[in-house]
């Protein structure tokens, strides 16, 4: 085991080159302060994960993504990691609503893109550009080189969800290196580390429900999955 | 008034244009829970502040700075403000430290530069470009004149003082609009807002001594104040 996450666990395999990531069923929000179960949420999020990779990959975004080995786990490139979180948000929501005194909802002229530092230790802190220089995380060709990359994937994205009723609210991307020092996206994307909410009602389908004690969560999880099932882009 | 600050009070004077900065002798810290009555702060920040706002206008460097009325009256052009506080930081030292888990005192590869929105009631929170444009704070346009007027003010003063034996470690910057749209410094830099460090033992002449209750507070104002005179820059 390479990583030991509530959410996800890393496993090493025979080629140095290759990882599996596995889906567990566990939640956490707060900092992991709260906690729970959800019945079947590393099969859905390993679906929909697979989904927006592959999608993205077909769109000419390189990723660490391979293929989907079972129903909770997926094969995929060993990448460095590089230790920037980058959260790119269409509407406002979440912490950023309070800590600007900004309205949930409301739809920025452009897109708000935070770039935080990975550091559990100190809390993920927002950084900007010339904190990620003087601390040596990136050289500035491969900050742009990610910037570009976030918007790109954030062109393709929400077209992509408004196809099955789903606003595609935020999300988080996490970018490493391959073998080749190549930059690709890594991580995964789903409703663990997105906001999507419903075209017409604008519930919540992510872990909000769950941040929020909205009953029932896999629902949420659910439908984008089925959604996207029944585009049949899944297969 | 216009302005009733516990260190600065601004009054309206009869042009319309123009407006007068009072310098009081009170120092605030940790958002204005510990305060004390520091005797001639109020004279040692008008003339600091003066004889810096003097040197980048013969640099080039615009500014809402007319000139001196009294020792702790200074007369400056009315400016609309932006709500945006850069602070440029050639040494790291105070929150970012700890912030970012980088050592007090570590000189970054380029200089750092902070962008918080001005808002008392938000703390005044760190934010990047993306968010002070979808706040609708400034144009994209006015943002990069303010980054290029920071960058080269700092290209100025670390090396002004550095000839009067100075390290100037980080410095806070406002700008603001005069009644013809075009966009100068305003406020003021003095030792309540700026950390300057003595180059040879690198001691506090700062607010940071009042913050660590250092002793003779008035001490590190006095030694900056008497420097520019001895210097003959003052006058």
């Amino acid at each position: 085991m390479l990583h030991d996450g509530p959410s996800l666990k890393i496993y090493a395999t025979k080629d140095d080159d290759k990882i599996i990531q596995h889906f567990t069923d566990q939640i956490t929000a707060y900092y992991k302060t709260k906690r729970a179960i959800i019945h079947n949420k590393g099969f859905y999020c390993n679906g929909i994960s697979a989904v927006i990779f592959n999608y993205l990959q077909e769109h000419g975004v390189r990723t660490h993504f391979i293929k989907q080995l079972s129903d909770v786990e997926s094969l995929c490139y060993r990448t460095k990691s590089i230790p920037l979180e980058i959260i790119v948000r269409n509407l406002v929501a979440g912490s950023l609503a309070e800590r600007l005194g900004i309205e949930v909802g409301l739809k920025p002229e452009s897109p708000i893109i935070d770039l935080c530092y990975k550091s559990d230790e100190l809390g993920n802190p927002l950084i900007n550009d010339s904190h990620a220089l003087a601390l040596g995380i990136v050289e500035k060709n491969v900050l742009e080189e990610i910037y570009k990359l976030s918007q790109r994937i954030n062109e393709i994205l929400p077209t992509f969800f408004e196809k099955i009723g789903i606003i595609l609210v935020d999300f988080k991307l996490e970018f490493g290196y391959l073998s080749d020092g190549s930059v690709v996206l890594r991580d995964y994307i789903c409703p663990d580390n997105a906001r999507f909410w419903d075209l017409e009602t604008h519930s919540s389908l992510d872990k909000d429900r769950f941040r929020r004690d909205q009953g029932d969560i896999s629902k949420g999880y659910r439908t984008i999955y089925d959604r996207l099932l029944a585009m049949k882009v899944y297969d």
